[in-house]
């Protein structure tokens, strides 16, 4: 049936794939990840102080962008990229020029499975990506197209060839990616279960969408994954990756994509400190009550058929609806627009995307 | 957080819960579920020739209807228990005056963890049951009530209570519950997937229901239960769970219920015949392409505040779009309506049900 022939048994996709990184310090836990990341091109997005040196181990295929580089390839556009936030990746979105990406964080290590093998995440990821979608109707043995399952009695034939997967959410094994309130009442808990299954979030339905591990077709829903306004200068924080994933899940429904979350597991070694995230997260924790109805009921013209049409009306109704919440977001709704623009003009209709003049640093 | 109360650590609801048995043999694989069941009473609901004899292992509290109790017991409203094919085992439902049902197949054995110990699938049912559900928002690391687990950063702090929890749907190792074409085109793949994840069905997505390892609140849904008109007189069969499921999710949604999948596993040991399940299904594969897309679409009036209502207004709704594509949906309409008067009969609003004369047999 539909998974003997949709999902090539050793996926690379060498020349499709670059990894974004945003970072403030020395890439050493890139060696944990040398054997699975080393084939691929690294965007590293540095944040904070741009005179800083960020040490990258050697071997690796990479560019480096600190503050002064997108400020100079985006001019006055460069405010839509936020600053002293992990926000900044989505500046690494923009600038490549594959199909796929894969996002992940510093703090985020290689997992074993049940059997103590690491977990080549990425690969995962890109199996993810690569097999379809089946946001219509639910299939209770989750993956239909993963090896050993298939669709359950009663689910229609005719939603069996499901819909392209934009988006592939890995999960973190050690340290869940908990809110601050969470973080403080439940400082020891940590995510022990490996839980062996991906699935469809199904169509209407919004997640959570984290950034520490995280892959998506940049082709399909690219410019739909700007991390929004957070950070230095910004009322919130720790609310980019949110930002993203409801206007992607939004996008993707109406386009007829796919989101997929599960598998891949990655470790996440360090919890980040709760009481510097309470203050990030706080108008965060009340205006998402007032975001998700929002987002719930948001609705898309037809004649939105392209990522970046989508992204704009979204970003109308933001600054109609939201705007009354708090004039933050007015701000974020016109960066919104700067984002596409930007976009645009590093990734040209055409597909062959302008030059940029004075490249930044290389490696290898 | 969530998690801490609302699961009990032991549930066992001795005295409030009903196990259901659809069969037309010896029950002799209930010795292998003694320690689990032998605390709870079973109503065996036996399909075919009444004038078998059942045997069930010595020990058990049981009651056992046969055709000819069922006929006694509704009179002309039998008409909307199915003959010669599982889907008597509504009848049960309805008999029962236990707040929890499980019902389980007469071909499922009791599983084995990842660990090598045996599943308890009651206990891990019950708690589903007795754990809130989350229809509005996704939650990445699947259900939030369990142990080691929590919502994650950027649930809605809002939608956190969850609602009550109406349906508790388990999956099955071994034998995967496929339909005739996936039967045949793959006799031999068997789930060896162990997924440790219970979640719940997000609102506005249906599911195909199996009937094979199914628990659920009787108070809150126990009329939406009905599984139809299948087998014997019937054009179809093997659908009888289905059409429970599709009614079910849309009335659970309604009223602000949950639907769980996910654990426990039973092991499911012997495939039915494929050949003999086509000529049950095949009608059934061309019906769901329009069924399905009328039970995504079907909404039902504010005033419809219980599950009776809901149900005779899916009945009308039944009659109006479904009974043009065949006469059946017409007949089965028309028996919808009968299985509520016939509820509502044994069950009478008081709470306190009717007292059958001439009660069935009894064991121990």
């Amino acid at each position: 049936m539909a998974n003997s022939s949709s999902v090539p048994s050793t996926p690379l996709l060498k020349d499709e794939l670059d990894i974004v990184i945003p970072t403030i310090r020395n890439l050493d836990f890139l060696e944990m990840w040398r054997p699975f990341f080393e084939p691929y091109h690294l965007i590293i997005v540095q944040d904070g102080d741009p005179s800083k040196t960020i040490k990258v181990p050697e071997g690796f295929d990479y560019e480096l962008h600190n503050r002064n580089d997108i400020n100079r390839i985006l001019g006055p556009r460069a405010s839509c990229i936020s600053f002293k936030d992990s926000a900044c990746r989505c500046f690494g979105f923009m600038l490549s020029k594959k199909k796929y990406i894969y996002t992940i964080d510093d703090d985020c290590f290689v997992a074993k499975d049940p059997s103590g093998k690491d977990i080549n995440a990425l690969e995962q990821h890109i199996k993810n990506l690569l097999s379809p979608s089946t946001p219509l109707f639910f299939n209770t043995l989750y993956d239909p197209y993963r090896e050993g399952a298939d669709f359950v009695r009663g689910y229609p034939f005719s939603m069996r060839d499901g819909v392209p997967t934009a988006v592939s959410h890995g999960l973190w094994l050690n340290i869940p990616d908990y809110d601050a309130p969470t973080q403080l009442v439940k400082p020891r808990e940590r995510n022990t279960r490996y839980v062996d299954a991906v699935m469809t979030i199904p169509k209407g339905t919004l997640f959570p969408m984290c950034g520490m591990n995280l892959a998506f077709d940049r082709e399909l829903i690219g410019p739909a994954m700007y991390f929004g306004l957070m950070g230095d200068g910004q009322p919130i924080g720790r609310y980019d990756d949110m930002w993203a994933g409801w206007c992607t899940k939004v996008i993707t429904d109406h386009l007829g994509l796919g989101v997929k979350t599960g598998l891949p597991y990655i470790w996440h070694s360090k919890a980040s400190n709760p009481f510097v995230n309470l203050k990030k997260e706080y108008k965060g924790i009340f205006w998402q009550e007032d975001i998700i109805p929002f987002f719930q009921n948001a609705t898309l013209p037809k004649d939105c058929t392209t990522v970046q049409k989508c992204y704009i009306e979204l970003s109308k109704q933001v600054k109609e609806k939201l705007g009354k919440i708090d004039p933050y977001f007015d701000k974020l709704a016109d960066a919104m627009v700067t984002w596409i623009e930007a976009w645009d003009e590093l990734n040209p209709p055409s597909g062959v995307a302008a030059e940029v003049a004075n490249g930044p640093a290389k490696g290898k």
